[in-house]
């Protein structure tokens, strides 16, 4: 038997001596949860060191993600190899492995980027629904493992936090066990200054099992956890704990937080807790019961492979985890009349239902209206088989879920709802951004062509606000060739995120023909001038079509005039300066997109124009505002000639 | 004794005649709330329609706010003028009062705008917040209100909407009732597709009084609501309610919620609601009804008026309405060294707190680090005298709250929190600049200064996110003096709201000169160049203390070199271009911020050049990430002298 006191003491020592290394860190989780993880990982947790990838491993997530010298000494002292000595003593350095806060490096240990607080338990709400749909495909000889999250008290205060609660109980994920720190201490003092509802009734009005135990009383953890294991439902291990437990000075303190370390701590710490070993040392006999603790993990690989070798399903199985994209690729019937994108992103959607089965669409209570669940059953607490996940009005957690099931792997996660209201998941989608997950954004009601409902749900900055973030494609597709070029570039994306921004109003087809993946180059002239270009027509969305309806009349008043498509400016930038001058021309320039003029200077030269939106849209008929934003084809025809006189 | 009954018909027929009228529109609400607002106008609520404006009204929230025609019923029945039964023909038209979702309108009873499911009742927590902090210093002769919410399913699930929750039974909000449509349908389908929690459970956990009623049952919701203002609690009245009630096609069904309504729907419900009256017409009894309804709340409103005129404080309580900046204005000490400006922002808001005392700080558990609270005491349910809120790790909720607190008048509020943090409140914030609402938004650790932290928690595309949003006006100071210039804009601006974007990072005093408010232009010449200007160099924030120490050197190689300090975009956009050019001249132009470039071709030609992140931060000290990432006085000098050669 291990002797888990001591496993636990190791993880202080070397979250101590390495946030004192580093001169600043979080100490007040790796202090107060130590005795739950040495716990979760002698007697519970299912990974192997040697083989961080191995699908079937259980998930750990550190959502309360400043105490992430709690995970580097688990990582370090379960023997995964990125997690040297050294890399612990470079905690916080440029470079290390060991940021501020766990960054995704899977290979190292580290299943998901967390520290924005709610994010992880959220993400964690989504690995448990991936490991719960592969199960329903493959069955648990292949898929059998759990997700167990540590969770601050700033975590369930987050709204994101909130949501995930209620959806994790409704989808009764008895996979998923948060491990709650319940330290009664914030960065602001006592938890009591912000909040003093009772959470454990909170967790059961949710349907989850919610065990109380002292965070530091090992054989309580023990069976809490085991408890854990056997309940259909969700899991909150409520543990009691104190904030920095083992330094005299902080301990249950405010301070215990993130207070700069002393030497003077490192001494009493070490003699409270009978440690006389130098910074860094752990005994071998410590590290010996952390290495027999990993061996269960390490069989349970090891027979895993052996079956998965047998199993029917295994050539499916790797099939799911690499997603090759189907040949030939979808070529979709051009519509016979104008077609809202978001409806002909739904055929897309449609046929991926069988096209690529371990598509698993997310939506926010938008079914109808998006038109991505028509050929889709829903997964639900009774039937893991369906793959579109109902979340509710959840916005928030929904992204992080995306992002948490595209870091568990095996699926392909598609994100749907309105385009306003990404602004309530933002948060989630910039970290799958930061974390380069192939998360795919489907968004209806792009712009004014809402309608009446109204400037609230009327996106305005919002192309911007996303065309602003590293590593984040923003594709706003003319037409149905177009929208499923976006679908096609998307799924071939493994290092990244890509954000569709779709219609709701009709948009008339540009293209005739899908023989060539056009948008593939970002932008492209859609439509030629007639003779030596005088004008250049710039548009997104729906304002191609009144692009190119602009153009004849332009060629008619003896203005040759081009049409560039441009559906995804990040393609576009990747091209030389000269590919880019070819397609975008020395004529005068005039773009067109129902959206902030924000950014369009990047294409455009002092005495070119654009039309668009200067405020924020109003309530009328999709048809009434574009007219009295001036966003039509007399405009552009005005404006075009306009530009052409004056060069 | 009113008629309860038929004045609740009055609401459905008004609705469904409107709905009709414009062809489209959200039935489900006032159809099913008919009951609960008749019960509330008739018997509780206190408003006088001919003041709409009255400061001591009760406040009224459609946090469903796609049902806005129970509001526009309401407002019309009540006699409030603009909403003529002309304004509710036009429903949903351009320039209509009657928007698809309502638009605050405050003087023709619409107290704010709502419609992004969750944002009206977070922002009804700042209401009451607003009230209490006034009855605190002006005592219940002159304040003594209550805040009504119409709540849907929708607004339960969102996050901020339980972030709601949690802190108004924190704060024992006891003037503030939610009036929940439990209708037990969504525009998906039934709620149990994605919720099953126990709603009632789950407010008595936040210690909310919870009163469970028929929501067709006037007597029981009349009892509700008496019992509701006589609890210290904030109160969750749950009403059983059928959507659509009265259309018996749609009746408790999910096309209730928002499906076209027929012709064979109107005949069928005035046979069914025995309602022989035309469209738009509403019987004189009926009116009669609502009108004399209304008399409680006038009265209430003259001896209100009264009484003020009486009251030792009433010159005081009309200073906090019309919050005039104190004469002279906060000129800051220099610092003697370089100080962060969020430290600088905290001296500013110091002396707020006793110069402008109707100034009301929210906060995100960030009470240190952001330094806002130094003098101010807490806000909380023991003592509502504090003018500092804890809100918790609750972002959404906050930049709600704001808004709700500056909708409801008497109050200049700010909000302070992370920048990163912004991504999380973004929703609130864009309605804040929808509605142009005066609210101050403090974020500190603006940048890769942030140190390590790491990229999670460093702000690269926030600065241009917010820069694309209309109405928002983004600051980013470079010292002490550009940030107490910042907070003079800000707090004389009433018609929308400002963001400070301010360093953790200590900046350089680049000003000596605090007599003139040089910010307000936008940007200016902070650094003469010493002979015909050669480069300029334009900065922000932190950055220009790095471009006056480039300046230096680059004068030394022969450069003669301006530099111009760039703290508010867009107050520099409303110059003429002549000014514009000014300030910018002529010359190679090299500018640095710690940011994304999206956006800076603006005030860039093609041959100019940009130091800033091409890519998401990282983990390390600020002055290494600095050096790593290029923003260095080496490199501007570097990169200006290769400028000033090219040219």
């Amino acid at each position: 038997m291990s002797d888990i006191h001591s496993m636990a003491h190791a993880i202080r020592f070397l979250a101590l001596d390495a946030i004192r290394t580093a001169g600043e860190g979080h100490q007040g989780v790796p202090l107060g949860m130590a005795e739950i993880a040495a716990t979760l990982y002698a007697n519970h947790l299912k990974v192997n060191p040697d083989d961080p990838l191995w699908p079937d491993r259980d998930r750990v997530v550190l959502s309360n993600g400043h105490g992430s010298m709690l995970l580097y000494a688990l990582l370090h002292l379960s023997g995964y190899k990125e997690l040297s000595l050294d890399a612990l003593k470079s905690f916080r350095k440029l470079g290390s492995v060991c940021a501020g806060h766990p960054e995704i490096e899977q290979h190292a240990g580290i299943e998901i980027t967390t520290g924005l607080l709610g994010q992880g338990i959220a993400s964690a709400v989504g690995m448990a629904v991936a490991e719960q749909r592969l199960q329903a495909q493959f069955g648990s000889d292949l898929v059998d493992h759990r997700t167990w999250a540590f969770v601050g008290d700033g975590c369930l205060q987050e709204g994101m936090g909130q949501e995930a609660i209620s959806l994790a109980g409704h989808l009764r994920l008895g996979n998923l066990t948060f491990l709650w720190d319940d330290n009664q201490i914030t960065d602001d003092g006592a938890t009591g200054l912000s909040i003093s509802e009772d959470i454990p009734a909170r967790f059961r009005a949710a349907n989850w099992q919610v065990i109380e135990a002292d965070g530091h009383d090992i054989s309580a953890i023990d069976a809490a956890l085991s408890q854990a294991k056997t309940d259909p439902r969700p899991t909150l291990i409520a543990c009691r704990t104190i904030i920095a437990r083992g330094i005299p000075r902080l301990e249950g303190k405010r301070g215990g937080h993130s207070a700069p370390l002393t030497e003077q701590d490192s001494i009493e710490m070490r003699t409270a807790l009978d440690w006389p070993h130098a910074p860094f040392v752990i005994p071998d006999s410590i590290y010996h019961d952390w290495t027999t603790s990993m061996n269960r993990g390490r069989a349970a690989c090891h027979e895993w492979i052996q079956r998965k070798q047998a199993h029917p399903k295994h050539a499916e199985f790797d099939r799911w985890h690499q997603s090759p994209l189907p040949d030939p690729w979808h070529i979709p019937a051009v519509p016979n009349a104008a077609t809202p994108t978001i409806q002909s992103s739904g055929d897309v959607c449609d046929w991926l239902t069988d096209a690529m089965p371990e598509t698993l669409v997310l939506c926010a209570d938008l079914e109808a209206p998006t038109n991505h669940k028509r050929r889709r059953a829903a997964f639900t607490a009774d039937d893991r088989s369906g793959s579109y996940v109902h979340c509710g009005v959840r916005e928030h957690l929904m992204g992080a879920m995306g992002n948490g099931i595209a870091a568990h792997g095996g699926l392909r996660v598609v994100n749907v709802t309105y385009l306003a209201f990404s602004d309530y998941e933002r948060a989630a989608m910039r970290m799958a951004a930061l974390m380069r997950l192939p998360v795919i954004y489907v968004f209806s009601h792009d712009s004014i062509g809402v309608g009446s409902n109204g400037p609230t749900h009327q996106p305005i900055e919002v192309l911007a606000s996303f065309r602003a973030m590293p590593n984040m494609r923003v594709f706003r597709p003319a037409d149905a060739i177009e929208t499923a070029e976006a679908w096609h570039i998307a799924l071939q994306t493994r290092d990244g995120p890509s954000l569709f921004a779709l219609s709701r109003q009709p948009a008339e087809q540009v293209r005739s023909d899908a023989s060539a993946t056009l948008s593939r180059s970002g932008a492209y002239v859609v439509s030629n001038a007639s003779g030596p270009r005088a004008l250049t027509l710039i548009a997104t969305g729906t304002e191609v079509g009144l692009a190119v309806a602009a153009q004849s009349a332009l060629e008619a008043r003896g203005v040759p005039t081009a049409v560039v498509s441009m559906p995804c400016w990040e393609l576009f930038a990747e091209h030389s300066t000269e590919a880019r001058a070819a397609i975008l021309g020395d004529a005068p320039r005039l773009a067109i997109e129902a959206a902030s003029p924000f950014g369009w200077s990047h294409w455009l030269r002092p005495e070119d124009r654009f039309i668009g939106m200067d405020s924020f849209g109003a309530s009328a008929k999709a048809d009434v505002l574009y007219a009295h934003f001036g966003i039509t084809v007399d405009n552009i025809v005005a404006q075009g000639v306009a530009l052409n006189k004056q060069k």
